[in-house]
């Protein structure tokens, strides 16, 4: 009884913050935060096992807020175990404060960026992976709200950590009932909850959110490991401790004025604000370590063969995963045709097989990163799109995901325009700082593969369908933003700049075009991004019109052209794209690259339009 | 018992077809067209009413194939209900064939192009959504494979379609246990399915999809209206019929040898070839209309008052609304951050919840596009690449939908990275023949809604989450394709082209700068895809300098600046990309938008920085 009061006590301290940060901050989501406050507050006091002064120890439980808009209630809880003081929520919101609106990674308590909604048991889900796979005896707990759970991406958590038996996974879902504009789809019908996460495989408790006895005894079960991730689904009031908040619409979102604030600080009247939370400490340490050593490839390619990329991205990963073993990859039921199959091959225990789920495999892998780990995701480029909040959110978490998308392009041939990816550059492109690479043969994609595992941040491969011939010897050289000019003589008209299976275009246009006496610089730009402008600009400075024509087989907007004509902007050359400018269709490889205007042919024609003093295309 | 025979010979037709068209194209997924022969041909056979010859009339059944990969099935079934000879299926995958790999709108029978699991059953739900409020009492039949019931769109739809109470749809699941890879999550538990479909409010009937007795009980079961949708979930046999592929890993997406063939049709032999599926015509007939008029807004704005373009959105539409009936409107539990909640009141029989479910939200609206409505998606721009996959499918089907994205870019303020829309532009920009419009203020805005509208295609309008002052007249006239010169001189030094928010940081800058005497032109682009090309060429003629400064709260790739810069880039001129180029933070309007170096001080410098001749930015 005397515990129990304690609980409630420390849970008005916790409002009270919630309360008085928002509206200091003059917005924010109060009332999201009260209706969780009972739950979390009785999970910091009595289970969370967390060193504040070590958050990246593996050995630590960890804490994921999917419901991120609730971010002041975890800043709350963690100010409370005295990782920080708690005046310095007045902070929320500032420019350049820790304490965000949602949680971002300067905020190093939080697992993951979170607020875009349905993510959280994901990240949750990479993180019970690792703990479980590498044995930390950890536990995860994941606060999700109602709302989220409309989303898919939980389902297929839900799928996932019941198919890998994360028992040490617990979901805890805050049922406050209220959405953002309205009730949500099932309201305080906690039962519509309970059935759904057993049928996917889940150990349901559903309770009082606001009883600390029932929180306490889920909290207690859910420390068992029965083969089955654990739902706690809570039946909570948003606002909950604040009559005139409590349960009431039209709240969402908004923080209480001052003089609000002062009546509901009131209502909790007296708060002891020398409450804490004696968080206990893991009994051991251990960090994740990211070397960035790179990892040579020793894979040598015969001359004269050809390869396709995509295979041997899967062979180089699979030896690279010998000498590293933070290497984990993560594929979504295509690892037939990523490759990845040669790495569940040799490596079981980090290979991850996500099934048709692309969503939870990104943020999946945005856990296991969190955890030290190199996540490969393999699947179609295509269907990386399939997940591109997912990868917005990772990179927000500055999360160390390599992606590789294979199948792009209209040269996949005759599967079609569903399965092509040619808006993947864009999509990776328009995230800051992703390094984007797509080799054309074999060497060099053995070579690149390496540096991509040992740099820390956020990259994307693309791999071909097609077999290619090799371009380069075993002994070549290949960097993280270098090209290599294929083409060049002493009289050369233009530059031609191609990525991936147009490289093989470009230089049969170059071999058709000198025969009739018009020389064109030939580039491979692997490198897509960064690109090389050092190169290109060289091009243009030694080449009779200071002209770059891109060549590329992705749409037209957002791709290679873009960036290559980006690092040039200021030169004043002129630019020509030649991309796919429509929604393509089934056919051979030639027939569709003819079709789209970026094979040789089309090239030929470009060049000799450019050429023509009188016509400018 | 002749009945069933007659219906086994029938499918012995169907699986030949399957078969032999894959041979000849030479690739192909026979095995996964086998598995669902069966429960397709008694659906046509028995229940499927369609008019071939009319395949958009309003009162036909729908039969939606979600498993896309099964194309040759879907071909072979309506060649069997002679809407064209099976002959022509020898042409599947070529080049030029309407017979694709994966359903493409070519095929007029298809109600979406599928190929990208798990979205299926939200098209269904779409076109069932439609039926059912406008009354046309037909089914629609959605046929999944398992493999794609990992796909988190499946339990989105599956929620929505119990939450509309959708009886007049009908899911088969074809459960043949083999995924392209391997055994999918479930193997051939068919209860697992049973008991996720039953919680997620689903009528359920389990069968052995080969067995028409079973089948047929099932699919009469599913023709009553019992409020709940229905799903036939069917334990099947990837390859069935044919000994040597039936339960067979390793044969998944492949095409038979002609040797093969041949031993496959030996053990169908006897086949009749004339049998065919006599389809129950619709007694009514009614083709949805698209009339392109474009009703003009009267609402007037004041002037020197302030307007969130938003809410301006929300207001237009719901007039809209009133004149053009075909007009929907879909959310995701943000209509009070959209507006479109003005739209529900006025027009609840046309508006769409969605909740936090923004997948099934877009694939639901290509169904209502299929339906001839015009369906306007609505959520945070940020959000919308939740569902960059259904999207990028949404625009292989052709559909005709209008998306709104609100807050957009760093200038939301406090809310953090997570809410910022900063992607949108890219991703929708990236998709070939987007109209993308970002009107800056409140007149401009409801100038240009109503031309989206009338305009039949995909569009992308991004709208803001401040309020901004008026820019012009409410007589003033705006177009898809236009844009609208702010500030201009026959003295000015350069241009600079704005778009949304930037806009006001421009004229500011231009203000601040001419009193230095340094004469810019400002145009606002609020058509950002087409560009405004004639006016951009028209400001690099008429200023001193042939230099363009793009200003736009996106990321710097894949944003306004690259279509401005793509615009001209063959004239030779120097082109400068002020854009976010980090992942920005929680702040107000105006630090965000100083850090991210995209307010009027910064386009100051830049400009002053451009016109020194020695310094090149």
């Amino acid at each position: 009884m005397e515990q129990l009061n304690e609980l409630k006590e420390k849970a008005k301290l916790v409002r009270k913050w919630c309360l008085v940060s928002t509206t200091e901050a003059g917005s924010g989501h109060p009332t999201s935060c009260l209706s969780a406050a009972d739950l979390t507050t009785v999970l910091f006091d009595r289970y969370f096992t967390y060193d504040t002064s070590n958050p990246l120890n593996l050995y630590n439980d960890h804490f994921v807020l999917s419901k991120g808009h609730a971010a002041p209630l975890l800043y709350t809880l963690f100010g409370m175990a005295d990782a920080y003081p708690l005046e310095e929520l007045k902070t929320l919101r500032r420019f350049g404060s820790r304490f965000e609106g949602h949680p971002v990674p300067k905020y190093k308590y939080a697992e993951a960026a979170t607020g875009s909604l349905g993510q959280g048991l994901s990240v949750g889900a990479g993180l019970a992976l690792a703990a479980k796979r590498e044995g930390y005896g950890t536990k995860t707990y994941v606060l999700t709200g109602d709302g989220e759970l409309a989303e898919g991406q939980i389902w297929e958590a839900a799928s996932f950590a019941a198919h890998e038996k994360l028992d040490n996974l617990v979901a805890i879902l805050d049922i406050n009932r209220l959405g953002q504009s309205q009730e949500t789809m099932f309201g305080h019908h906690t039962e519509e909850y309970v059935a759904k996460f057993k049928a996917f495989g889940f150990e349901v408790i559903a309770v009082d959110g606001h009883n600390y006895e029932e929180i306490n005894n889920a909290l207690q079960a859910a420390q068992h490991h029965g083969g089955k991730p654990f739902a706690i689904i809570a039946k909570t009031f948003k606002g909950h401790g604040i009559s005139f908040l409590e349960n009431k619409e039209g709240w969402h979102g908004k923080a209480l004025s001052k003089e609000e604030l002062e009546k509901a600080l009131q209502e909790l009247a007296p708060v002891n604000d020398s409450l804490r939370f004696q968080l206990k400490k893991p009994t051991q340490a251990k960090q994740p370590q990211h070397t960035g050593t790179v990892h040579e490839t020793t894979q040598t390619f015969e001359a004269g063969k050809e390869y396709a990329t995509r295979e041997v991205f899967g062979e180089v990963l699979t030896q690279l995963g010998k000498d590293d073993k933070d290497i984990y990859a993560l594929d979504g039921d295509v690892m037939n045709s990523t490759f990845t199959q040669a790495f569940k091959k040799a490596h079981p225990e980090r290979f991850v097989e996500c099934f048709i789920a692309e969503q939870n495999m990104v943020s999946v892998a945005a856990g296991l990163s969190r955890m030290g780990k190199i996540p490969f995701v393999a699947t179609f480029a295509a269907f990386l799109t399939r997940a591109a909040d997912q990868v917005r959110m990772a990179r927000v978490s500055e999360a160390n995901i390599k992606f590789v998308g294979s199948h792009v392009g209209v040269s996949i041939g005759e599967d079609g325009p569903s399965q092509m990816g040619l808006e993947d550059i864009a999509l990776f492109g328009a995230l800051p700082d992703v390094v984007i690479l797509q080799p054309a043969d074999a060497i060099s994609t053995a070579k690149l593969i390496p540096q991509l595992a040992a740099q820390q941040g956020f990259a994307y491969m693309r791999t071909l369908r097609p077999k290619t011939p090799l371009l380069y010897k075993n002994e070549d050289i290949f960097s993280i933003g270098g090209s290599k000019v294929l083409r060049s003589s002493n009289n050369d008209d233009l530059t031609v700049a191609a990525s991936g299976i147009t490289v093989f275009e470009a230089l049969k246009a170059a071999d058709d075009l000198k025969k009739e006496n018009i020389n064109i610089r030939v580039v491979d730009c692997y490198s897509i991004q960064p690109v090389d402008a050092d190169t290109l600009k060289k091009c243009l400075d030694e080449t009779r019109q200071r002209v770059l024509i891109t060549v590329e087989d992705h749409f037209t907007h957002g791709g290679f052209g873009d960036f290559a004509a980006a690092a040039l902007a200021s030169t004043g050359a002129r630019f020509f794209k030649m991309a796919v400018r429509q929604i393509s269709q089934s056919g051979t490889k030639n027939e569709l690259m003819d079709d789209a205007g970026i094979d040789a042919a089309a090239i030929i024609t470009k060049v000799k339009s450019v050429l023509k003093p009188q016509a400018v295309a």
